[in-house]
């Protein structure tokens, strides 16, 4: 197995192998700052701390700490940042992944949000790999509908989605799915506004955050990004591994106040945002597959 | 107080307003589908809706609902993308609050981010408001190491950060803080693995996921931001308003399996990423004002 350095360094033992690298490059700054600068390791040293840690990581994590998937996430116009940039910390820690950031434009321009902060693809649908270990999609709101009314974009995901390995999505991105026909007969979830519409597309909505079924993997709403990925990096790497990204996300959540479903959340602000919300149940169900 | 249709639609009320806007204005193509298209709202229905909206939101969140900070989001190469866009997330929700993406470079490129991932920043330092509510800088490892040698950047954040209201930080962010001056005497909290160091930059670290002091406030580890954020969206519009957006976001997180904190994952795993991050303790230590 060749060791890509590259990748490690943006990976899982990054820190510590980054650190080293980059002090042994610029002491002169820290001594500047009127403190001894940190023994400057030669080459010989950083290639033994690398593999220090590559053999207390294959200890550890098994057979499992490298692969070879082929990720596809999705971005189009108007979908939801943190949707994706959750689970793309988590996927672009899985020594030797690829992750794709797949357009549905033309060029590689970055693909505004629907709060506008705009992400940089890395590749269109035409040059994606035809065959995928995970096809992710996002969700959002006007950008969801929207896409789901584009034949170019609905005819790649049932593509690649017809044959990977693991069809998956956080919040509305399930809308998309459903669309393609890929969540037939499928326990599925969604964002908490619009998941029974999931029974229109043919799929069993399931009031869970992380939802299992066969090849399809799916996520609540927005922050259950994170619980998603853990989940998926448990099936493609074991527990190990997914405990090691924890431990380096530092995913301990502690939500300030309770909160974050209709249940726990004040009658009235529940009562509100569910009527705020409530039009888009229409919008997505009329987008259901006939 | 003038209401902004596009930031309307972009936040709190986003979904079902664009929604609405957008089957509006695409009715065809939802009929195309062989389901009958939901009314097409007149532009009147559409203003009492919104109106209805406002009401009820401004019921229920009170005096809070709009605002006009000015936020300015630290886009640094090699920063964790994740530490930025779970907090932009909320802060983007902000009613009339201006959410700046301040690129540490000379132009508006994407700035890649430690996984590669690039995000587009809105403005340079040098053209990025004067008088800030809210500075936050995200972490990162050997990009942050970088920063923190950088006198441009540690000048335009100890500038910013000597007059803001809230000097914020998620992850190591908060080394870049401390490296500018501004955690004085401060509690404050950042990844655990740097966690003790703070207190080389004249804080006192907290082993807390949020930290709170004076006008600092700071998260630990990279999907801290989430916790971070909603504190401070309860400081910047009261506790209804970080309710409905806790509950826009689902967040009620439920990690699939038990971990994140050093002594909650299994010892092995714990020791293993403990010594691989260890060499960056050292790193940011180097980096503490004399």
């Amino acid at each position: 197995m060749t060791i890509d350095r590259r990748t490690l360094i943006a990976g899982l033992t990054g820190p510590a192998l980054a650190a080293s690298t980059l002090i042994a490059g610029e002491p002169a700054a820290a001594q500047q700052a009127g403190h001894p600068a940190p023994a400057n390791p030669s080459l010989d040293e950083q290639k033994d701390m690398h593999d220090r840690h590559m053999d207390a990581m294959n200890k550890v994590l098994g057979q499992g700490l490298w692969g070879q998937e082929e990720i596809a996430m999705l971005l189009y116009p108007k979908f939801t940042a943190l949707d994706l940039v959750a689970p793309h910390y988590f996927f672009a820690c899985l020594f030797g992944a690829k992750v794709h950031l797949v357009t549905t434009e033309t060029d590689l321009s970055p693909v505004p949000s629907d709060l506008g902060l705009a992400i940089q693809p890395t590749i269109t649908m035409a040059d994606a790999p035809a065959n995928l270990d995970v096809l992710f999609v996002p969700g959002g709101t006007e950008g969801t509908l929207s896409v789901m009314q584009r034949a170019d974009t609905m005819d790649w995901i049932r593509d690649r989605g017809s044959r990977a390995k693991h069809v998956t999505s956080v919040c509305t991105g399930s809308m998309i799915l459903g669309r393609a026909g890929l969540l037939k007969g499928r326990r599925a979830t969604s964002h908490w506004a619009v998941r029974p519409v999931l029974s229109d597309f043919g799929a069993i909505p399931v009031d869970a955050r992380v939802v299992h079924d066969g090849n399809v993997l799916t996520g609540a709403g927005v922050t259950a990004g994170m619980d998603f990925a853990i989940t998926l990096v448990e099936l493609l790497r074991g527990k190990p591994y997914a405990q090691a990204l924890m431990l380096q996300a530092e995913y301990a959540p502690a939500p300030p106040m309770l909160g974050g479903t209709a249940a726990t959340t004040p009658a009235d602000v529940t009562g509100m945002m569910g009527e705020m919300f409530a039009p888009l149940q229409t919008q997505f169900r009329a987008l259901a597959p006939g």
